[in-house]
C-alpha cells in the first residue's frame, strides 16, 4: 500500500461520492458539482466517470474507494440485488458513513437494505428522485427521503442542490411507498391531460392551445387535492365540489362527447365506474372525495 | 305604465344583470358586488333575489326588467332550453346589449343560442365556470368565454371580477369544448390521487401529511403537460421522460403494489391498458406522450 492510497482511505477528499453514473446517476453528479460540493464518482463502466471528471469530478479507481472518499454516499443503480451486491463487499468502508439509495425498489427492499445498513453502523437513507432527469438541480425536482433523521439533517444541504429534497419520516419504506403513490397521481393527471387533448384536437384546438389554459387550472386541482384529503381524514364529505351523484352525470357527458367525437372514451368509462360503484357504495349523495372508500376497499366486495 | 316604469326600461342602472341565482348564479352575482359593480338580480322563486338585496343588488320585477337594467346580461340556469324559454320572449330587450351565457352544455347548444343571439342584434359569449362555486371572485377561479370578441374586449373588467377570466376564441362552441375537456383532467388527476391516498393508507400514511407532499409535486405535472403538449404538436416523442415500455413496467410494479396491498387496482388498470395498447400500436420506444395518439384513434380500431 502505498502512502498515497493510505491518505485515500482515512482522509475523506470530498463532500459527497456518486455510486452508479447512469441517467439518473449523472445528473445527481452534476447538480451536486454545480451547487460547489466536491464530488468523487464511480461507475462500471469508467467512461461514465471520465465525462464528468470533465465537469470537475473526481473518479475513484473502485467502489471502495469511492466509498472512503466522501462522508455522503449516493447510489443510484437499477435495481437493490445490483445495490447489495456491489456495496455488500464494502460494507466496512462505510461504516459511520451516510448511504443515501436512489435506486427504485419495493418498500421491502427499503427495509431490507435499511435493516443491513444498521447491521454495519452506516446512517440509511432511503430516496426516491420523482421529476424524471430533465429538471434534477432544479428547485421544483421533488426527492423525497425516508429514514436516518440525523442522516437527513447532517446531510440536508448537499440533497438540497438536487432539488425539493423532503423528508417523510423515520421507516425507510416511506420513500418507496410515496414513489408509487406520486406515479400513480403523475399518471392519473396525465391520463387525463391526453385524454383532454385527444378531445378539444376533435374541435381544431392545437395541444399548446389548450394546455396554456389547462396549465392554469391546476392550481384548482391542487386547491381540490387539499380540501378533499380534509375530508378524507374527517370521513366527512360535504357536496359542495359536486356529489358522487353529479359528477357521474357529467362524466357521462364526458363519456358520450369522446365516444361521439370517434375517440376513446376508457378514460371517461374508468371515472364513470368508479362514480357508479361509489353510488352502489351507498356514496350517491355524499361529496365526490368519498370515492376513495371505494377504491380502499378494493374490487374483491363489488 | 308609470313614469318610473319608463325609466326602468330605457335607462341603465347597473353594470351587470345576474339571471338565474341558484348555487353558481348566486356566487356570480356576489363576486359582481364584491368588485364594486352595481348588480341588478332576478330569479324565478323571489326569495334568493331578495337575499341578494340585502347584500346591496337590486332585484328586478321579471326577466324583461332585468335584461333593461344593464348592457351586460350574464344567465345561468341548469340547462340550455331554460335558457332559450327565458330569454326568446325578451330578445328585443336584449339587442345591442352582451349576454354572458354560464350555463352549462353541449357545443350544439352553444352554436344555436349564439346563432339565436345574432339574429337578435345581441353580443354573445359562451362561458363555463371550471372552479365549482367555492372559489368564484378570487383570481385562481377560471372561467372561459368565447364567441364574440368585441364583446369580452367591452366587459373584461366585470368578468374579471369573477376570476381569471380566459378568452379562448370565436367560435362559441370552444367554452363547452374546453369545459368537457377539463374535466377529464381534473378527474384524471383526482383518480390518481384517490389512489394513492388509498395506497399510501396502507402504510399508515394519513391522507392530509401525503397531500402536502403531493402538492409539491403538481408544478412537476404542470411542466410535464406543457413538454408534452409540445411533443404532441410536434409529433416528435423523445424519451427524456421515460418510453411507453418504461411507463408500461412502472404501471405493472404500481397495479402489483396496490393489489397486493388489498386496495382496488381499477385506476392502475386502466393506464396499464392504455400503455400496453400504445406499445401495441407501435410506441413502445417512444416518449410516453404517444399515448395521445391511441386515445384520439378510439378503441373501433383496436
Ligand atoms: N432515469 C430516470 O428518469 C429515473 C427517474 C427516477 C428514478 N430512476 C431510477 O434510478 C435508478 C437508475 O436509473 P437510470 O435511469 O439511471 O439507469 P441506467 O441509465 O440504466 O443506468 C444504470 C447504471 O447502473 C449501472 N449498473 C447496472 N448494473 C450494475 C451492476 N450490477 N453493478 C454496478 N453497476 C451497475 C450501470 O453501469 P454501466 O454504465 O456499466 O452499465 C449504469 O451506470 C433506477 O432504479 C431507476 O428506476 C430513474
Ligand atoms: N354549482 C356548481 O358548482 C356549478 C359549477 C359549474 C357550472 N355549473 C352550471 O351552472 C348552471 C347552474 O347550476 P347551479 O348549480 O347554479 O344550479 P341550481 O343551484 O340548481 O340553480 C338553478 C337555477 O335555475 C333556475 N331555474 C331552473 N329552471 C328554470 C326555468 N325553467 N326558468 C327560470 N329559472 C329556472 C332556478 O330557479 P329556482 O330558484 O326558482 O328553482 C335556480 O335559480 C348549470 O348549468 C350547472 O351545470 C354549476
Amino acid at each position: 500500500m502505498t502512502v498515497n492510497e493510505n491518505v485515500n482511505e482515512n482522509h475523506e477528499q470530498s463532500a459527497v461520492s456518486v455510486i452508479g453514473l447512469g441517467q439518473l446517476g449523472t445528473r445527481l453528479a452534476q447538480a451536486f458539482l454545480g451547487a460547489g460540493h466536491t464530488t468523487t464518482v464511480w461507475n462500471r463502466t469508467a467512461a461514465k466517470a471520465d465525462a464528468l471528471a470533465a465537469q470537475g469530478a473526481a473518479p475513484a479507481a473502485d467502489p471502495a474507494a469511492a466509498v472512503a472518499a466522501s462522508p455522503l454516499v449516493v447510489v443510484c443503480l437499477p435495481d437493490y440485488p445490483a445495490v447489495e451486491g456491489l456495496l455488500g463487499p464494502v460494507a466496512d468502508r462505510l461504516r459511520g458513513r451516510t448511504l443515501v439509495n436512489l435506486t427504485s425498489g419495493t418498500p421491502q427492499d427499503a427495509a431490507r437494505v435499511a435493516g443491513w445498513a444498521a447491521e454495519h453502523g452506516v446512517g440509511y437513507l432511503d430516496g426516491a428522485a420523482m421529476s424524471g432527469t430533465r429538471l434534477v438541480g432544479r428547485p421544483e425536482a421533488l426527492f423525497v427521503f425516508s429514514g436516518s433523521e440525523d442522516a437527513f439533517a447532517a446531510h440536508r444541504e448537499e440533497l438540497a442542490s438536487l432539488g425539493n429534497a423532503v423528508y417523510l419520516g423515520g421507516d425507510p419504506a416511506l420513500a418507496p411507498v410515496y414513489d408509487t403513490a406520486l406515479f400513480g397521481l403523475v399518471w392519473g393527471a396525465l391520463a387525463g391531460f391526453y385524454h383532454s387533448v385527444a378531445l378539444v384536437g376533435t374541435a381544431g384546438v392545437d395541444p399548446t392551445v389548450f394546455t396554456a389554459v389547462a396549465g392554469e387550472h391546476m392550481s384548482f386541482v391542487t386547491s381540490l387535492m387539499t380540501e378533499h384529503a380534509r375530508q378524507i381524514e374527517d370521513g366527512v364529505f360535504p357536496d359542495d365540489d359536486g356529489t358522487v351523484e353529479v359528477h357521474r352525470a357529467a362524466m357521462d357527458h364526458l363519456q358520450h362527447t369522446s365516444g361521439s367525437r370517434g375517440i376513446g372514451t376508457e378514460v371517461p368509462d374508468l371515472f364513470k365506474s368508479l362514480l357508479e360503484r361509489a353510488a352502489a357504495d351507498g356514496h350517491g349523495t355524499s361529496g365526490v372525495a368519498s370515492v376513495v372508500a371505494t377504491i380502499a376497499k378494493g374490487e374483491r366486495n363489488v
